[in-house]
Order: C-alpha cells, then sequence, then structure tokens
C-alpha cells in the first residue's frame, strides 16, 4: 500500500466517515459538515455514467459521499474560498479519489467561465441558509460565507444550475423550511421544476428543520411529496432509517 | 322559539355539526363536507371586525362554522352553481345567520362586478384539487365543479382574491401537497406572501395528504414552518388536537 503524504494543519482534525473506509479532514475554523451533508448525498440519485456538480463545495463531503454512493467518474465540487478548496482537494487525495473527483477554485456566478452550458447530469448544493439580511453573522469570515449569503444568493445558485443542467437534468438541494417560498418560486422561475419534497423532522411531533428537495430541468408540474423523515422517534432513539443513511446497521454487523 | 320552514328536498339528509348548535343540509349529489373544511376553519384568523370571503362556499359549511368561532358580522360566501347557492341560503336560514352570512350566486372571475377591491380582511377558499386534465371527472356536474379545475383554476382564484384584500390581509386554503409547487409560485406571483404553511398526515409516519396555508398580501417573505397535524396518532386513535378541533373533549364534559 502506497503511504499518502497528507498533512494536517493547525486546527484541522481527520474524521473516520464509517463509510467504504472515506475519511475527511475538517477545519473547526470552517464550516464542518453535518446531517444537511449525509442527507442530501443519500437523497440524490447519481448513477455510472452522471456528470456531477457539487455548488459550495466546502471540505467536498458531498463528492466524497456521492463517489462512496455512486460508481460516477464525473464528480465535481466547486468552491470560492481558496484555502478551502485547499483543504477539499487533500480530502480527494486523501480518499484515493483524483481520477473521479475534482475541485474548482471559482465564483458560480461565473460559472460558464469553468464549464459548458448543459453539460451536467446531476447538479447538488447545500447552499448558505441565510439571506444577507438574516441572522446573526458569526464570526470568522470563512463560516459566514459558507452559513449566510455573502458570496452568493439562493437565485444566483439556482440559475446558474439552470444553466449547466442537460435537459431533464436533476438539481437536488438541502435548505431549511422557513426559505421554501423563495426556493420553489425560484426554481419555477429558472425551468428546473421541484418534483419531490421531504421534510426533515428532528422527532415526529416537532416542526421540520430542514427540507430535501429535487427538481428537474424542464419537468411536468406535479410535486411528489414524500414521507417525512425523522431523525429520532418517539422515545429519542435514532429511527432505522436514519441508521441506515448512516450504515449503523452496517456497522452493527 | 319560532318555528323556521326549513325542508329538505330528495337527497338531502340534515347533518347537527355538534357545535354551538349548528347544522347543515347536504346533498349526496353535490359535494359533501368533509375534514378540510373543518381544519380550514380552525386555521383561519377571523376578527370581530374583519370582513370575510369564502370562494366557491358550496354548502356555505366554511362560513358556517366561521360564524361559530369568530363574531364577524360580515361573511359572504359566493358560489357559482345556482342550485347550490340556494342550498347554502337554507342552510344560512336554518342556523339563523341571515344577519351575518349571505350568498352571492356568481363567478369569481368576475369578481369586481360583486364586491369593491381592497374590500376584505380575510379570504378563504376549499377549492378543487384536481386540474382539469389530472383525475377522473366524477360523474355529477356538480360534483366535478366542485372537485376539478372546470370552473376556475387555481391561479382565478388567487389572482380575484389579491384584488380583493387588503393590504396585509389574510388568504387561507385548504390543498392537496401535489400542488404546493402550483399554490406558493401563483401566490407570489399575485403579491399574497405564504407565510404559514402547515402539512396533514393521516397518522405519523404516513406522507401529507392535505396542506393547510396562509398568506398575506404584501407580507414580507419568510415562511414560518407549522408542526405537522396527525390526523390519527401511533395507536390509531383520533390525537388530540383533531379531538380539539372537532370540540370532542367538550362534547363528552
Amino acid at each position: 500500500m502506497h503511504c499518502l503524504n497528507i498533512f494536517l494543519k493547525d486546527c484541522e482534525r481527520l474524521d473516520d466517515l464509517q463509510y467504504k473506509g472515506l475519511k475527511i479532514i475538517q477545519n473547526k475554523n470552517f464550516f464542518c459538515f453535518g446531517i444537511d451533508a449525509v442527507l442530501l448525498s443519500d437523497f440524490t440519485d447519481v448513477h455510472t455514467k452522471d456528470s456531477v456538480l457539487d455548488i459550495g463545495t466546502g471540505n467536498a463531503i458531498i463528492p466524497i459521499l456521492l463517489s462512496g454512493r455512486s460508481m460516477s467518474k464525473k464528480i465535481i465540487g466547486i468552491e470560492i474560498q481558496p484555502e478551502i478548496a485547499e483543504l477539499a482537494r487533500r480530502n480527494i487525495i486523501l480518499n484515493r479519489l483524483e481520477e473521479r473527483v475534482s475541485i474548482v477554485t471559482g465564483d458560480i456566478k461565473d460559472s460558464l467561465k469553468y464549464f459548458a452550458p448543459s453539460s451536467f447530469n446531476v447538479i447538488v448544493s447545500n447552499p448558505p441558509y441565510m439571506n444577507s439580511n438574516g441572522g446573526l453573522v458569526s464570526i470568522s469570515k470563512a463560516k459566514a460565507i459558507a452559513r449566510h449569503e455573502i458570496s452568493c444568493t439562493l437565485d444566483d445558485i439556482i440559475r446558474e444550475a439552470s444553466k449547466l443542467l442537460i435537459n431533464n437534468g436533476q438539481f437536488a438541494m438541502v435548505h431549511r423550511p422557513h426559505r421554501l417560498v423563495d426556493i420553489i418560486y425560484t426554481l419555477r422561475k429558472y425551468s428546473l421544476e421541484p418534483k419531490y419534497l421531504r421534510f426533515v423532522h428532528p422527532s415526529p411531533y416537532k416542526k421540520a428543520n430542514l427540507l430535501l428537495i429535487k427538481a428537474f430541468k424542464y419537468g411536468n408540474p406535479e410535486l411528489k411529496m414524500m414521507e417525512p423523515l425523522y431523525v429520532y422517534d418517539e422515545n429519542n432513539n435514532y429511527t432505522s432509517e436514519i441508521n441506515k443513511i448512516y450504515h449503523r446497521e452496517e456497522n452493527k454487523a
């Protein structure tokens, strides 16, 4: 086995994803991945021949998870912050995914500088959840860009995704329910018709705090509302679906 | 007590609403009210001084329920089918609500023939759920008009509601989740900003099969996602919230 020269910087830690041997370096000064990235990766349909783009890829957690869940050989993450894109590249090398995953440092608002129109089958995004005028802006600039619409807005992401997707291409996103109206309105405005919607609730009698939405370019109107996804059940245990998504049953066996 | 000369036609039956002595005549050849009307009435905020319009009022179940839940003295139902509007008027007399509720026979698409612009505080609707090209059209013409977008579309209802509401006036609707994208897109298109959304599920682990949505004219964007409403709990009993909405606890006491 080859020895990989992966070094950890200050404030970085190496986490085992507990899935197919995948690992990830995270930096606590940046945005660390959470359940949203895992749920979005599970929710997205990726087939072997698909070319996939992750907008605002951060430390590349979504490309890495999608590489484990599919055989796709063309997964690209675009990230505007150079120091985070550099971390993402180390994560790709760490997982020996250089043949399948690549990282572009760039601004999605200039998407046609980097990519041809209608060149992706699947585009995913775990974008900043807060509009630039909403919520407390977090201390570090890197975290603020990941969480607030500072570098790009929801409109920017959806508009550029629509340019880059083939006809009937899939756009999948995780977001917060308080933005649902903006999300649906903007998707349809750019001809990405929402077709699947799933709400994620902490437990059955609590409000949804995340949503997963899948839209298809020039799709026919008619939404399929999916079963709610509960993280914990009535007895405060993880639901079987969450255990399955995290491959916890596999690990137990 | 005065004796009311209310007569029942063939195919009609008199139902007790089990709430404040309210009663309703229904005709089995028309559309009979269901849980949607009860939930919508409970979901809508009506204050004493509000003027209220129910679009597509049918047998007037929603004006009757709203008259029980509020002290509003100006509740109007508009109904396009003359024979159903006539039934609605008998229901108003039956409940001695002539001073507070009135029925207009007319087409909501001509709303400004009957009502002044910006003249209602609250508009509600339990509209046809199917687009005109979807679902099996039911046998009777009356039922078909109630269930399918034959006489008016979702766009017609929302456009006219927007004309008739005062600034910050409330539009409340019950509908099916598969139309959520159409609903949200159309509401915002006509400056009715969706502010509250609640999904109704048969039970906690089942898909939502109804939605309740409240929009405000020229409201600020930001949706409040409400707790899910479950009709039955895990043990197949009505949930306490459903019992409360139906005043079942009150009746038991």
